[in-house]
């Protein structure tokens, strides 16, 4: 006999109504896989859908229905998210979630709501779309002391990257050609400047390191610096270029970041192209655990909601909710990293000793220098750091900008 | 207040000993992480072992400690090791075990076992070392309808494949290196004939679908016909030679094999390398998921097998030890598959048209052909070809083998 479990969904765009369409299509193959038969209780949003299930524009009429155990809140935003998702746990339902910007702004509160009510908050989905990555990490992982996690969690940028790389497009090009393609969105702002991952980066280290995470301590730097001479360039050296959302306990301290890096072309990560995503993650005794897939789109987003509805029946489930630790974020200038640099500089001799010099005195060690095409009587260096910490860089640069014989800094991007 | 597990491991080798170290060093992060306290009541080994722990030559006296609540057997091989997991499930003992030669071999009868005593068996470890993939088949991916799982479960022969691809070695040259790498026994058999690929595919055939799979049914080939010629040309043309373990579900049979497979560039599982493991997993509506990692190694398969052992302690595990189901498997002569076929024939006009020709009349359609160097009087004819059922090819081949101007088949390799 299977145990029933009813649900309500909130917000019936692309991901609400993917929920349904694979529940429905699902259904018999979940039932024989965990024993839970789910269905359909009602399904709400704030204008009328064209849907043969009962609907209501009234996200009261959802928690306040005692037959639904669970409320899926697939509005997206914050506000009248936080809204329906507190009223959700106060009800005494569990809420599954693929709300990133609501979870990586609220998790703590919403954690302790869901405590207090003994039920359950899950966002699987909030993360890599249908990777599984939250499950495995409280669960498969739990026995190890995990060190790091990075990953490329956002498709829409590596959909551009890979362009970039690729087809050997111009950033403009790509960010065009994503949006046709429906990629990226009209306004790709919180995608291409690292918000959307920025989110995801806090959620992971929430998860992985048990820590209140405040999203605004997420250092952040997006894509539109990256031109296609640096992709040329890393790629000259064994290089591509990704953007990393980054979060590991260095020295008692959260290292949470997201930014664009130069990734190794023997890494797993520099394969992971087009919009898929994929984590990395290092501990001890795993070793290194790569999870990869498509990190977007209502089928995929609605596998990972599911398993977390499934999840919400389970018995265990009640003993999540973890208690957040107060962790020490690092400032960026705390952190140390390898660094490519890309300069303009005058072609003439002496100009490599000059820099070398300033490397030098802010103890900032060079890895190896090529010097690329000359336009005019300016030269392209693109010089490799070995590890240094950021705040040396950063004085190193600041003196090296100063030299007349320097044009300007082109860019500087981490290595991992 | 923790949860009490305590422990017994039978097997106290390179894999019992790392699961001892690995719970001492992250015994306080396993209980952060998940409530439990593992603690190691006594080992046990046909030989005397150097250990502070509790040791004993007896394993009854493991399987018959009141105060033991899982029994980690890790002596490998088939028939003591059944024993000592009966015993153990007879006794009331959750068992764990990374022994794929006994899961795939006995899986029916030990979940029938451990299902009449209330007790759990669980064998993370089997397939993929530390690689999570049983577990998030059971539990994250639960809400999918799988369609098919294929990868790399092989560490020796993709290190040895890896060497024939980047360092351009021949098979016999790059065996000896991982032999003195040590990622290859003295004796290699099980692993380049496959064997321990196919005991893997059938275990992940019988998870994913839970399907009786009797190991002998799965067709296996290992790599010891794979020439630096084979991979070279599939180099040429875009393509890795990689060791898969391949299940899918098809027409309601199950497709389980183990054989050398050309894979694409672009394919993700193109880029695992060296001795990695990765599986593959395409299911409705996650789409496609890959998991990468360690394949072997004392600390990540400690990694899994610290993962079940959670596990036991978790209310929900009573649910599972499914029961399986008979469904058919096919015979490799019913399978469809691309094809890249090698062949030594003369040099001489007309010699295509006559293969072709003989293709044609089977039925087997030609997708590429590229003619390759010159010796003597004999020239390599790459083909590659569509979709066909394999036991077209085969009378195809058997057709063109009698041909005058063929001198022989040099090698026959599926695409995926």
């Amino acid at each position: 006999m299977a145990k029933q479990i009813k649900i309500g969904i909130i917000g019936f765009g692309n991901i609400g109504s993917a929920v349904a369409e694979v529940l429905k299509k699902n259904r018999k193959v979940i039932e024989d896989n965990t024993g839970i038969d789910i269905s359909i209780k009602k399904v709400c949003d704030v204008v009328k859908r064209k849907t043969s299930l009962p609907f209501t524009l009234d996200f009261r009429q959802v928690v306040a229905d005692p037959e639904i155990d669970v409320v899926v809140e697939a509005i997206g935003g914050e506000n009248a998210a936080k809204k329906i998702v507190l009223a959700a746990l106060n009800a005494g339902k569990h809420v599954v979630t693929p709300n990133k910007e609501l979870i990586a702004k609220h998790m703590e509160e919403l954690l302790s709501v869901a405590r207090k009510n003994s039920v359950q908050i899950l966002f699987e989905a909030s993360v890599g779309g249908g990777i599984p990555i939250i499950q495995p990490i409280r669960a498969s992982l739990a026995s190890n002391r995990l060190d790091e996690i990075y990953g490329i969690v956002n498709g829409t940028t590596n959909y551009i990257l890979t362009q970039m790389t690729e087809a050997g497009m111009e950033f403009d090009q790509a960010l065009k050609l994503a949006k046709e393609k429906g990629y990226a969105e009209p306004d790709p702002t919180a995608d291409i400047e690292g918000y959307d991952a920025a989110y995801k980066a806090a959620i992971l280290a929430s998860v992985a390191f048990k820590a209140k995470v405040n999203w605004r301590d997420v250092y952040c730097e997006g894509i539109t610096k990256i031109s296609k001479d640096d992709i040329d360039y890393a790629k000259g050296i064994g290089y591509v270029i990704k953007l990393l959302a980054i979060a590991k306990l260095d020295e008692g301290k959260l290292d949470v970041r997201v930014h664009p890096a130069l990734v190794s072309c023997e890494h797993p990560l520099a394969s992971v192209s087009k919009n898929y995503n994929a984590i990395y993650v290092k501990g001890y005794s795993v070793g290194d655990i790569m999870f990869h897939g498509q990190g977007a789109g209502g089928e995929p987003t609605a596998a990972a909601i599911i398993s977390d509805i499934i999840g919400c029946g389970n018995p265990k489930s009640k003993i999540q909710n973890p208690k957040l630790k107060r962790i020490k974020i690092k400032k960026i200038r705390e952190i140390s990293s390898r660094y490519y640099v890309r300069l303009l500089v005058a072609d003439r001799p002496g100009v490599l000793a000059a820099i070398s010099k300033i490397f030098g005195q802010k103890k900032v060690s060079i890895d190896a220098v090529n010097q690329r095409e000359t336009v005019g009587s300016y030269a392209t260096l693109v010089i490799l750091l070995h590890k240094v910490a950021e705040k040396n860089l950063r004085a190193a640069l600041g003196a090296i900008k100063k030299l007349a014989v320097v044009r300007r800094v082109d860019n500087v991007i981490r290595i991992i």
